[in-house]
């Protein structure tokens, strides 16, 4: 099959005859962003055995690629709008792109996401795909990591570490991991129910960004973009069932929970007096949130505090690509 | 060196302190279209030793990524604005980096573009680069292939085949190439002066495209999508004075120069009595614009005519990645 056949058969359906793809006919998509609106921009490069097992159902490794860029689409404020897709193959495996692209098409029903444009190229080695995501936002309404202020709370999205303990399973480093965790690590949830209340709170939610490489690595960057000292605390953590499963049995620290990668859930930094509204306000649209600590004036970084408030100290801080 | 550093070193620069990319502080970066304008939209992905030679110096492989893009923006008549960098490197190479990166800068400056984020990851193989771009264009200014008219003449920007004889060159299948191919080869020229002319004179010019998959191919999708024939003269056609000297030695073949890839010109569709003038208002600025050939109402296709204007028939039409 043609790189042009390979196009008609398997990317086109996916525009969804959405006018600003134009049928994919011309070099490039037209984008209109209505009046008062602004396009929040984002893209995410998975690679075959770095990101993800080459051999995991190929839906499963379109949905991470999608959703790993919605978690950044969501985490400035934006509604997800549509993505240029980038994907090279070493061959051309029709059963693998059907399931591949049938994953694209059920996420952006999900989502309401369709796609644009993009490129198909032949690569030597391993498959590659990068996304580039678009989303709208109300013109200078857009959140940032960097506006967290001393005082507020820190909220996280969902749990943290079942992504971890999933792949962790999958290397077979630790043995009973439920299939909620492996599910998890081929398919995050970014929380995208939480947008209307980014809208509605928007006095209170001061920061938000995305945790993919860890929860203390991407609080640290929100600790150094807003210059404040983020005082999170072990006891007041709440994880997954199954997780809690897995520490029960001291088949995982918390230390590598919160160091491990994947997660694609949101921190927020909020209003401390804010901050319980803001959970029951998530929990009625079924999005989860906890507390998991504070800022406060004081040297940029994260400190992590025992169940004793005692510190603790981290020696690794997330996933590093080199 | 980590990821974080990586970018701090190499990528932030290329940001230029625009306020789109925000430092590279947050998960995306925030592009606001003017009233009255839309954003042009294109990808394109190099891959090692499939688009570009591992081992061609890294500032002309850097060029060549955003120049692919460039052609892509500016045949749909948009401004370059700025771009997204997805860049997947098998090791970190800082020597190579640096040069990469000062090739970005260099055609920043040149086009007027700046880097609004992206992303950088490791891959297990070989080098691939992803650039999206984004152009302005006046809203419902663009410009498609898809609206070629019968009558029209074929107009082509710079020459053809120059790329094509430089990559033969470089593959030791023709001897004696001049350095001016391969230069084209390596770094591709699409015509951006070109740009105030589609303004201009946008009542005459009714398609465009760029060609990268060779002319024939290329002319061939430019019929298709505007359901015409396109008649071209072997005869009509001029090339440069490197490719000439490459055709009286019989190094080369017109069949050969027309579907081989890599030129990054633009093909227009211009309104037939307006022709001469929009060739002559591209020379003042310094743009060459070549007459190649007219569309007529029949058979979506292309029909190439040789000297004596007889039926030519092409067997291979273009770059098929796969």
């Amino acid at each position: 099959m043609k790189e042009f056949d390979l196009i008609r058969s398997f990317f086109l359906p996916l525009a969804e005859g959405r006018a600003e793809a134009g049928d994919f006919v011309n070099d490039g998509a037209v984008l209109s962003v209505p009046d008062g609106k602004e396009l929040v921009v984002s893209s995410d490069t998975l690679n075959a055995d770095i990101h993800f097992f080459a051999d995991q159902p190929a839906a499963t490794i379109a949905k991470k690629a999608l959703r790993s860029n919605l978690s950044d689409i969501l985490s400035m404020g934006a509604r997800p709008y549509c993505y240029q897709l980038c994907l090279a193959l070493p061959e051309v495996d029709e059963p693998w792109l059907r399931a591949f692209t049938a994953g694209l098409a059920e996420d952006q029903k999900l989502y309401n996401l369709f796609c644009c444009g993009g490129d198909t190229t032949s690569i030597r080695g391993h498959v590659s795909i990068s996304i580039t995501m678009f989303g709208l936002v109300n013109k200078g309404g857009s959140l940032s990591r960097a506006k967290a202020r001393a005082g507020d709370a820190i909220l996280l999205s969902g749990s943290v570490g079942d992504a971890y303990c999933g792949l962790q399973g999958l290397r077979e480093v630790i043995s009973d991991v439920p299939e909620f965790c492996r599910a998890r690590y081929f398919v995050p949830e970014p929380p995208v129910a939480i947008l209307p209340l980014f809208e509605q709170q928007k006095a209170h939610i001061h920061a938000a960004m995305d945790i993919s490489d860890g929860l203390i690595a991407d609080l640290g960057h929100m600790a150094a973009a807003s210059n404040l000292r983020a005082i999170i605390s072990l006891g007041d953590i709440r994880y997954s069932a199954a997780v809690e499963q897995l520490l029960a049995c001291n088949s995982v620290s918390p230390h590598e929970l919160l160091s491990g990668g994947d997660d694609y859930q949101l921190l927020l930094s909020v209003a401390a007096d804010q901050a319980e509204t803001i959970i029951k306000l998530a929990h009625e649209k079924n999005i989860q949130l906890q507390k998991v600590g504070n800022f406060e004036a004081g040297a940029a970084g994260v400190q992590v505090m025992d169940e004793n408030g005692s510190p603790v100290t981290f020696n690794q801080a997330g996933w590093q690509h080199f």
